[in-house]
Order: structure tokens, then sequence, then C-alpha cells
């Protein structure tokens, strides 16, 4: 049904997109803009405490279920920053509307960089200046680059359906690395499409998707002050015929899904993929539990970058997730061999093992053999990189 | 009131202590025996669903209230390995009663090390007929190797204290490294005394200071299946004059809380020690949740290795917490440094906070002004080693 294409988050009709250089990192692209003649919106925010000013406004700013211009800088956060911090968010959105022509509470504004320093206003102001002008349907590998942090590598996907005729697109970009956590830990992502929507529909869709991807994925369990996922859409398209939403569901599935592995995949050091499964569990929340106990325990990620097959750790951190467990019903599989059988270790050699453990993505899966519920989580494992790269971020 | 003072385990009348090499390691010490005529004795254990088969049968058997031998060895958990387990753990009672001329009942028995692994009985035997012979006053120090796995020095404190004439002695050994955790975290304590004391109030005293002590400490935050700490009186000294329990507790949290700062700064891979204060909040379990997330933060413990004053991981944690909240009423203090005002960063520079976070021992405290309640939680940096040595403990 859905394709991959090329193309980029100005792809979907109605979409213009830029990336440039401001001056919020020392060289690198650092404020992208997305603009639309009127698109619907729907978005998913954190739920820190410590919200970053921009988020505050966002909020308020989509309420309304209509943006025409988005604006999002790397390098600051804009977090921590008071009374000032909300000042310039706002004063973000005003120079963007100036700019643009349209109304201030039509631009959601989004940050993310180091927390507590105040943003650098010039740079703003001469950065919008000039990004105005580099709008263009060719614009979103810039814009994918520009919000950036300690990613390796732009992220940004896009897709394709053609119904009766008519050729529909979604496409996205996101930006992840450390601090990937569920209830969208230091995560943007920004998704276009020219399929028409409600904004009450697409938000409940949203919120529905986000479950299952984004808060479904950790590279180290911190929750940020600064994440949000926005979906925007063009309704340039005429609607699809009826029941036919279950598609679109599945193509922004998809596209989160995707940017969500892509997130896990650039984790902070990461050198293999987790996919922790934990099934026939008595309740949804205790397999959350279960899944998320293991996802997180570092002594897990650990020997999973040192190839150990050291399940005991997996046994332990499920025995302290407060999931429901009966030791003597408890299975532990890696891949297709079981490593636990009843609580105890079958015996399966290390020598078996190896070839998974050397592999980038490796599937764990505990059943609880107690009731019918299931939860996947992804996660990486910790590596050297992960302490060098988050002992130095600043530097 | 109480000194330290050397002389380890067996020192408190009553008490014998021995080490010795059984085989569970390659060379080193790996199997500790404690003995007393009669000792009264108290214990708290992991709450992880796995609890090993050593745990189980220790339970049991300090039901009674009273013990007369404790069988520890290093190397293998006997965790995960089901029935054969316990099987096993009531074996190794049985040998150290049949050596010893007591009842297996009387028998406390503790393992730690690899989980899911049968425990090699004929190096159990033959290490119980060799260390039972080794027993005397001067056995602490091997005793206290004899429990290690990856810590680097053995645990030991031994404290006197002078009452009408009388020496009471309360002496203690422990393990920990990695795994640290609250709620009795691989890590093992035993702690011996001549003061004589009742069951119950045992019990009671030293559920109160484990909470204070060895609850309050991390190192990565999981718990482990083999966790125990158990205190033993030998009752062989007259009992001081009434109102001189406190006198006790005072010994007692000294010795455990000595314990648990010596596991935490013996944390794998550990550089420094955090001690993280969250004051002025609404209630204890606010002030806990907070606390334990900042502590349990892989980007703060790896801020700290870098020595980064990025002090925004440290308010993204309390964000993300759970616990109440107001961002315009946090403060956060670094040592005499304030850094956070009202949620904003106060703007001290990174040279003057430098001589702070080049420092073994930082202490950071979190004041919420909304309430009146404390907590403090002492934990690590995460260091390059933390991930070398977890990556290849088995190997």
């Amino acid at each position: 049904m859905w394709k991959m294409t090329s193309g980029g988050i100005a792809k979907p009709q109605g979409f213009l997109a830029a990336g440039t250089h401001a001056g919020f990192k020392k060289t690198k692209l650092d404020l992208a803009l997305i603009t639309c003649e009127e698109a619907t919106v729907a978005g998913v925010f954190t739920q820190n405490a410590f919200a970053a000013s921009p988020v505050k406004l966002t909020k308020k700013h989509i309420a309304s279920g209509k943006i025409k211009a988005l604006i999002v800088n790397s390098g600051n956060a804009n977090a921590c920053n008071g009374q000032l911090g909300d000042q310039d968010a706002l004063r973000t959105a005003e120079l963007v509307a100036h700019k643009l022509g349209i109304n201030p509470d039509e631009v959601a504004v989004s940050s993310t960089g180091v927390i507590g320093v105040p943003l650098n206003m010039w740079a703003m102001a001469f950065g919008i200046e000039d990004i105005a002008v580099k709008l263009s349907k060719e614009g979103g590998r810039d814009a994918a680059s520009a919000i950036m942090t300690t990613d390796t590598y732009p992220k940004e996907v896009t897709i394709e359906c053609n119904l009766d005729g008519i050729t529909y697109t979604i496409s996205g970009i996101a930006k992840g690395s450390g601090m990937i956590h569920p209830n969208m830990a230091t995560m943007l992502a920004f998704i276009t499409t020219d399929w028409p929507l409600e904004r009450d529909l697409l938000q409940t869709i949203l919120k529905e998707i986000a479950d299952e991807t984004f808060n479904a994925i950790s590279v180290d369990g911190d929750t940020s002050t600064n994440d949000m996922c926005l979906v925007l859409s063009s309704n340039e398209l005429p609607s699809p015929s009826k029941n036919k939403i279950e598609i679109f569901k599945t193509g922004l599935k998809k596209v989160m899904s995707t940017l969500a592995k892509a997130i896990v995949l650039d984790g902070e050091g990461a050198t293999k993929l987790l996919k922790i499964t934990v099934k026939n569990a008595l309740s949804i929340q205790d397999a959350k539990f279960a899944a998320k106990a293991i996802g997180h325990s570092p002594l897990v990620k650990t020997a999973f970058f040192g190839e150990d097959a050291n399940w005991g750790r997996i046994i332990c951190a499920l025995g302290y997730s407060g999931c429901t467990v009966e030791p003597n019903k408890t299975d532990l599989y890696f891949e297709k061999f079981q490593v636990v059988k009843g609580g105890r270790g079958t015996g399966v050699s290390d020598l078996e093992l190896m070839p998974i453990l050397k592999s980038r993505e490796i599937e764990i899966v505990v059943d609880l053999n107690l009731g019918s519920k299931e939860y996947t989580f992804q996660t990486t494992d910790f590596s050297y990189d992960y302490v060098k790269i988050n002992g130095n971020y600043r530097s």
C-alpha cells in the first residue's frame, strides 16, 4: 500500500521547508522552518514538570488546531530560563510571523540543546531573516539536519500511496540520540501530510500511535524538558472515500516507527538494538513494567555491549520490576534459543548463543506463562562511547 | 561514644570466623564461616521475586530468632537453579551442621556470584571440611575477603564502646560493588555484636537503620536476587543498664553507614561519590522519588564523570521523577554554589564550579521550597570502567 520514496518533509503538497545556520551552534545547521498555507495540527508533548518555554507556547498555539509555520532551533533548549525564556519563545514566534505576514499564534516553536542558557535572540532574528528566503520544496534535508544535536545522521522518511488516482504523501523528520525515553524524551519529530484530516481525529490517532512507537523506545531512561511531536496536514488533496482512515493510520505508524527505530539505532554510543518483549503477562501494565525494567537496567545494557549471555541480569530486573511473576513458570528466550525454562537455566552454551550476541539487533522474549498480555520495548546497549559522549556533551 | 578499632567480624565476644578457597572462584578466597555458641539473629532480605535459594532457606532458618553458624560463598549465587538450588542450599546447611555438631536449621546460608549455574557441591563439601578447622578470633579479614565478587577491597569495620566498665563491640563486613541499589541489591552485609539483644527489638532496629543506610545507596539501579543483611548478637556480655538502647542504635548505624559508603565508593568503575539531598518536599515519598530519579539517571551520572556542570540533567530528572515541584520555586546547589534559583540558572561559571566537580565527593542539594520533608540518596558516577567491568563480568 504505502511505499518508501524520497523528497523529505516538504514533499507532501502544500509544504515548504528550509534549514540554515543561525549561530546557536558553531558551524552546523541549527534552524529549521516548515510552512504551509494553513495546516491542521495535532501534537504530543513531554510530561516533564520543567517543560521548556517553547513547549508551553506551542501547546497554546496549536490549541486552535491550525498553524501556518513551525520554527525549530537546535543548540539551545530554552529551558530553565524563567520568564526570559517564555518571552524569547514568544518573540521567536513574533519574528517568524512578521517575516511571513501571519499571526504569532499561527507559529509553533520548538527548541533542543543545552538547558539553562538564554537563547541568543540576535542569532534568532538574523536566522529567521535568512531562512525565510530559503524556503523551498527541496529544503527538507536541510531542515532534518538543522534539528540534530548529538545525532550522527539526519532522520527523515517519506512514504506515498495511490488511492483512486491520487497520490497521498506522509513525510517525517526526527532528532533523537541521548535521553530517548517513553513519554517523549528529548525527542523531536515533525510529520507532514497532504491527506486531509480533522483536528480531533488527527489528535486521537497521533496519541495512539505515539504510545506504540516513540513512547516505547529508550536509550537511557531520561525524559527531557523539550520533547514534542507534531503532525501537520495541509488538507491540499481531496478526501479519500470513506473508511480509508485505517490506511492513513497504517502510513503514519510506518513513518513514526521508522523514525523511532532510527532514533534508537542512533542512540548515543549504541552498538546494538535490543527488542524486549514480555508476553503472557497478567496485565499490560505488568508487561510494561517488566519490559521497561529490563530495558533500563544498566547491567543488562552493558552485558549486551560485552556480548555476554548474562541472562541472570534479565531475570534480576524482571524480579524487581514489580511485575507479577511465578519464578517456576518463567521462560526466557534469546531469539530462537530458550535460555531459561521454569525459572531455571537451560544450559544452552555461550558458543551456541554467540552468533546472536554478536548481531546488531537482538530479540529478547520473556514468557511469563500467566496471562495473555504483551508489550514490546526497544532500547540499546550501553557502550564506552555512551559514557564518552555524555560525559562531554557540553564541551 | 563509639570508637573505631581493628579486629574484624570475630572481635565481639563469642564469635569465631574463617575464610578459605573452596573452588567456586579460580584462586581467590570464596567461602566464609562465622560461628557463635548461640546468636540472636535478625535479617533483611532482597525483595526480588526471583529470590535465590539461600535467601529463601535463611529466611526460614532465622525465623526462630537463633542461629549458630553462617556460611557464605562467593562466585556462585545459586539463583535460578530451581529445585536443585533449594536442595543445594539445604545440603550446604546440613554439611555445616554435621561438621559443627549442630542442627541444619541453626545455619544461615548466603551466596553471591553468577546466576543460573548449579552450585559445585564437591567444592562446598571439601570447603566446609577445610574452613571448619580454620575458625579463629583472627579469621575476620579472611571472611571479609571471601565474600567479595567484583569488590576491589574487603569491607570491614569494627567499633567499640565502654559502658559501666564493660567494652561492647559491633563489627561488620560487607560486599557490594555492581548492582547496588535500594531494597538490598546485590549486597551482603553481616554484623556481629556482643551487646545482648532480644530478637524482636533487634529486627525493628535493623529494619529502621537499613532503610537509612543500605537502602539509600545505589550504583546502578539494579536489585539482585541474593541480597541479605544479618545482625548476630552473641549475648555474651551483661545487658547495659536500661535506656541504653539508643547507644546501640547509634553504633549499629555507624557500622552500617560506614559499610554502605564503602560499598558506594567501591562501586564498579566509580570515580565519584554523589550525595543527593532533596529537601523541603511535600512528602518523604516525593523527596525519595526525586533523589532516586536523579541518582539513577545515566545522564546525570555520566555528566559528573565528565566533570561537566550540566545541571539541566538534574532538573530534567527531577521533572520526570513524579515528585511534586513548582518550577519557579525550585533551587539547586552544588555544595555551596547555587546553580538554579527559582527554576532558572544563576549563571555561576564553570570555572567557579570546577574545584567541586573535580572532587571525589560531591553534595547536590535540591530545595523544592514546598514543604519540610527531606531524603538523601548516595550514588556514584558512571565511568568507562563501569561499562568495561560490567560488559565482561563473567569472562
